[in-house]
């Protein structure tokens, strides 16, 4: 395994990323947006998530081996939840191996492109008559005709219309956004129209460069958000922006990145940056709020009201995006201080609205965002369900990369699998979730979360799993892993496990406040729908055996979508239906306050308890 | 008489100005936008002029003493057209002393104060709930509410905003124009909210000061357009627009210029500079681009296409206006290079469209701008008068200041009348037609204009003006006045002649070409409006002499209506309705370029000659 990147392309979409050596292809296939169904969440055993390797393909594994015939494998079917990319790569991904929802989103895009793309920003190439004493009216309105509609222009672009006009011959393309005139272009260019849609992450941002003629995505570029140099939770940065000087360092940070981002996807695309005419950024409030300039710490204090609701249209240029220079952004709307844009495109990308029968949205992050949907009203909330999953507080806890161990299965003795393959660092959310499921499995740990001491551990228990239970400093502690470094080893210890109730007790307390404010249950879900990157790699029946997802909702209604806060900005850039949708939907949204509801105190309570089995 | 500034207030219009000690009622009240009724043209023998000076009044004149009895003398009775002005004054204006149609539209307008004055710009004072965790939605969403409108705002304010609000405790005046938030204001500031209306002309700017939520003028200041260094014509002022540097220097100057007018108006109105929202700008097509420092070269060459035609919404200080920082300017929109916002004010606030019968306006100046309202039908079209009306090309040609032969009469020998009373300097453009008119009356000057030499004088003429007619360098000459400093006479020549019967003969082309292509004959015309600061001071029977105006209409539905171009730039100041009827108007107005016209030479050619008697 190497840390070079590798070049993956997926066809038939086109989508395109780099990646580090060792990645698996569901990973990849999850950051460049196609949600690849995994029905048993990872196991190698369904085999719903077929791929073929066209180039670049990996030497089967034994349960690739098992899945597939020998012509198949040299075809290069693979398995996208096992197959790691070790090279350059190109993969099909059969529209059967999407996950269902996306399958029909994807069709309806795919099947209507030339209708279905209907970006604000349109080209039109005109010719126009030149003046003559018989025809003396004025530049404008000779422009105005030619279009077929009136507009408004800045003074700078008034100012240089003239000459642009008589350069070009009178012949030239009209750059048009909600009835403004944004550029003329000598020639005919209407070919040439991009868009930047980004997702500002708390820890990663993403950004994709689309094509606003096709709505086909022609570079992908993703990396840190260097706010966290400054803090890496949104509090940190919310008391960083109470300075003006903190404010900027947090605006410039990221402005940098996405300047950089913006680069590289012009590279990568074959694209100018004047060729960008419009961005869209859907982020956490707090995110949008620094992307903006918004010094944000009414977030930070209770009742967090943020400052803005509906979504901003701002010129590209006052944010200081090194795009064309009278280029628009669309910053996404949001519903509360810490229920913002990327939920609303989370709403929109999912189509949760459309979906039959009450349908539950869920992104686990440091907050875990919630959203109910049941005829035709929407209610969301934001638990503090802390970082836990993102590996803090957790005593061997670490962010999902390179040596975290991902998966964690306790049949038998232990067995780890860690990212890209590499020696075991640290543990990681997914493998949190495993490795606790595990414990409760196997009466290690009671369901009220107490870790048994060697000499209460149930006369059932293996031998290989018993070894590992041991005692230290009056504490309970379960060994994973030896350890490196002569640290000492990876385990997992009381208060790892009391964290991980807190952090769980959360959502599942959100969940059920929310069902209850709608008149539901959590067994009259019809489906679960699970958002963000951190989502594609946790494993549902895991999730459940801890009561993070909802115990009495059946295994196939809970599917994952994917990084639905890329995808949803994609589509307010590519759609202005699509991006009135999402302001309808915000608003539509009601927010419910958890600490507001009466019963909260009790049902957080009782949801810090591991389920029965 | 002294050159010292005096302070002007008119009742019951409250309109004040500063002006020259020296200057006459009827001219203080043209400048403040007063169109008082002059049926006689100033001869002093109607006496429908009448005002009252209330205080500062000058000894009565002959005139004014057989037009008034002695307690009517006592009370300030006098003429507008005779009385002079030497002292801090405040006059009253009866209603019956205006101008007809400007009665009408003052009295709609003090009427329907409330109901009339609906200017963009509007101030809503909220008292919002703060927010608690019941109600946390965001600040803009609760501002939105509270003002019952959605709206949009900068990215500056955005950022202010939550600052502002609780820096006011919630409770504050929002500032809107057009769906936009311009300002958040702490407390109740529903009484402070103005607006600057200017006229941009060639020579002259006035500006007023207007306050928005009683229409009321506050303060009026008027100045030289300091362009005028850089040539006192449009043409060399497009001239010079032509290289960077030199757009630079005209747009700078006329800043320059408004900024020190603010500055005057808000003084003497006791208004900061940020209580200005709006401001209006009506000026020809030129001074229009050169305001908003488009480069206007093409304006000097065939077929002289303006750049932009429909009214532009700017911000103000990308104008660089010193008002407030999100304030708004609108520029008046145009019809043709030639003929511009001033144009189209005029229309407005003559309300010619309106009126019964074709109707004309004429403006006479540099370039004569002519329109025709038929039958719902508009015409306008630009004549190429030159200057001479101004003063120049005329051998002892001068502006109307100071010193100026503002009036001429020919009965019996030469009466002269002189601006400021001050010994005669040169000739003005009323006092040019004056003595055009007496000298084809008395028949020194032949229909076709020729000066005849002493010896072809008809037997009739008396002596006192045959002994002004001579001959030199073998041109014949008429003395008005020896002159001063001993530059020989004040005398107009032959070539002065030829002069007068270009420009009057271009702008009498220009009407009859336009009635043409309406269907009509001079004689079907019911108005003829004189627009322009120098249309009140000529004398309607003699501009008829020399056939500037028609000679087939009837004196009495000739009328000034004053500095139309401020009254109808305040007009749109004021009302949101008069303003889009200005979009309106220009746009429904035909420019009819002359030269384009087959007839036009030969009118032209035919109306050199002075029409017979």
């Amino acid at each position: 395994m190497s840390d070079s990147q590798i070049r993956v392309v997926f066809e038939p979409s086109g989508r395109s990323l780099s990646a580090s050596a060792g990645t698996k292809v569901m990973e990849a296939a999850g950051r460049a947006g196609l949600a690849v169904a995994q029905p048993c969440g990872g196991a190698g055993v369904c085999g719903k998530c077929r791929v073929r390797v066209v180039a670049g393909a990996a030497e089967p594994t034994q349960a690739e081996a098992e899945k597939f015939s020998a012509s198949e494998l040299a075809d290069g079917w693979r398995l996208a939840c096992f197959s790691r990319l070790t090279r350059d790569a190109v993969i099909h991904v059969p529209d059967g191996s999407l996950l269902a929802c996306h399958q029909q989103i994807l069709a309806q895009r795919q099947h209507g492109a030339a209708s279905d793309v209907q970006p604000a920003v349109r080209k039109r190439y005109v010719e126009l008559p030149e003046p003559t004493l018989a025809d003396d009216g004025a530049d404008l309105l000779r422009l105005e005709q030619a279009v077929g509609e009136s507009f408004t222009l800045g003074l700078d672009l008034l100012r240089r219309l003239p000459g642009l006009l008589r350069q070009a011959g009178f012949k030239g393309t009209a750059v048009l956004a909600d009835g403004e005139l944004l550029d003329f272009e000598p020639g005919d260019t209407r070919g040439r129209c991009f868009g930047m849609a980004f997702d500002i992450g708390t820890t990663t941002i993403v950004g994709s460069l689309l094509d606003l003629t096709t709505g086909r995505e022609v570079a992908l570029a993703s990396g840190i958000n260097p706010q966290v140099s400054f803090g890496d939770d949104v509090l940190s940065r919310i008391r960083h922006s109470g300075s003006p000087a903190g404010l900027d360092d947090l605006r410039g940070s990221v402005l940098a990145t996405l300047a950089t981002m913006i680069e590289s996807c012009c590279r990568d695309g074959a694209v100018r940056r004047e060729e960008i005419y419009e961005a869209a950024f859907a982020g956490n409030t707090t995110m949008q709020h620094l992307l903006c300039g918004i010094e944000a710490t009414q977030l930070g204090a209770v009742p967090f009201p943020p400052v803005f609701g509906r979504g901003l249209l701002l010129r590209a240029a006052d944010l200081g995006l090194p795009i064309h220079p009278a280029a628009r952004a669309y910053v996404f709307p949001v519903i509360g201080g810490f229920v913002g844009g990327d939920t609303v495109a989370g709403i929109l990308a999912s189509r949760m609205a459309d979906l039959a029968g009450p349908v539950l949205l869920v992104d686990i992050g440091t907050n875990g965002e919630i959203v109910l949907a049941h005829e035709g009203k929407l209610l969301s909330s934001s638990t503090a369900a802390g970082p836990a999953f993102e590996g803090a507080r957790i005593s061997c806890g670490m962010r999902a990369t390179r040596g975290a161990i991902e998966k964690v299965n306790l049949d038998g003795d232990i067995e780890l699998a860690t990212i890209a393959g590499a020696p075991p660092v640290g543990l990681c959310g997914s493998g949190l979730i495993d490795l606790a499921a595990g414990l409760l499995r196997c009466g290690i740990v009671s369901p009220e979360g107490r870790m048994l001491p060697p000499d209460e551990l149930p006369t059932t228990l293996n031998d290989p799993l018993r070894r590992r239970v041991m005692e230290a400093d009056g504490s309970v502690l379960f060994a994973m892993h030896e350890g490196l470094n002569g640290d000492g080893p990876l385990a997992i210890t009381q208060r790892d496990i009391r964290e991980l109730q807190l952090a769980t007790g959360a959502i599942k307390a959100g969940i059920r406040i929310l069902c209850k404010q709608a008149g539901l249950q959590t067994s009259d879900l019809q489906r679960v729908l699970i958002a963000g990157g951190f989502g594609n790699f946790i494993r549902r029946d895991n999730a459940q055996r801890i009561g993070l997802l909802p115990t009495d909702v059946h295994h196939e209604k809970i599917a994952y979508v994917g990084n639905t806060a890329l995808e949803g900005a994609k589509w307010a850039l590519l759609s202005t239906t699509l991006r009135a949708e999402a302001e309808d939907l915000a608003r539509r949204t009601r927010h419910v306050e958890l600490s507001q509801d009466m019963d909260f105190q009790m049902e957080f309570a009782e949801a810090m308890i591991f389920p029965e089995t």
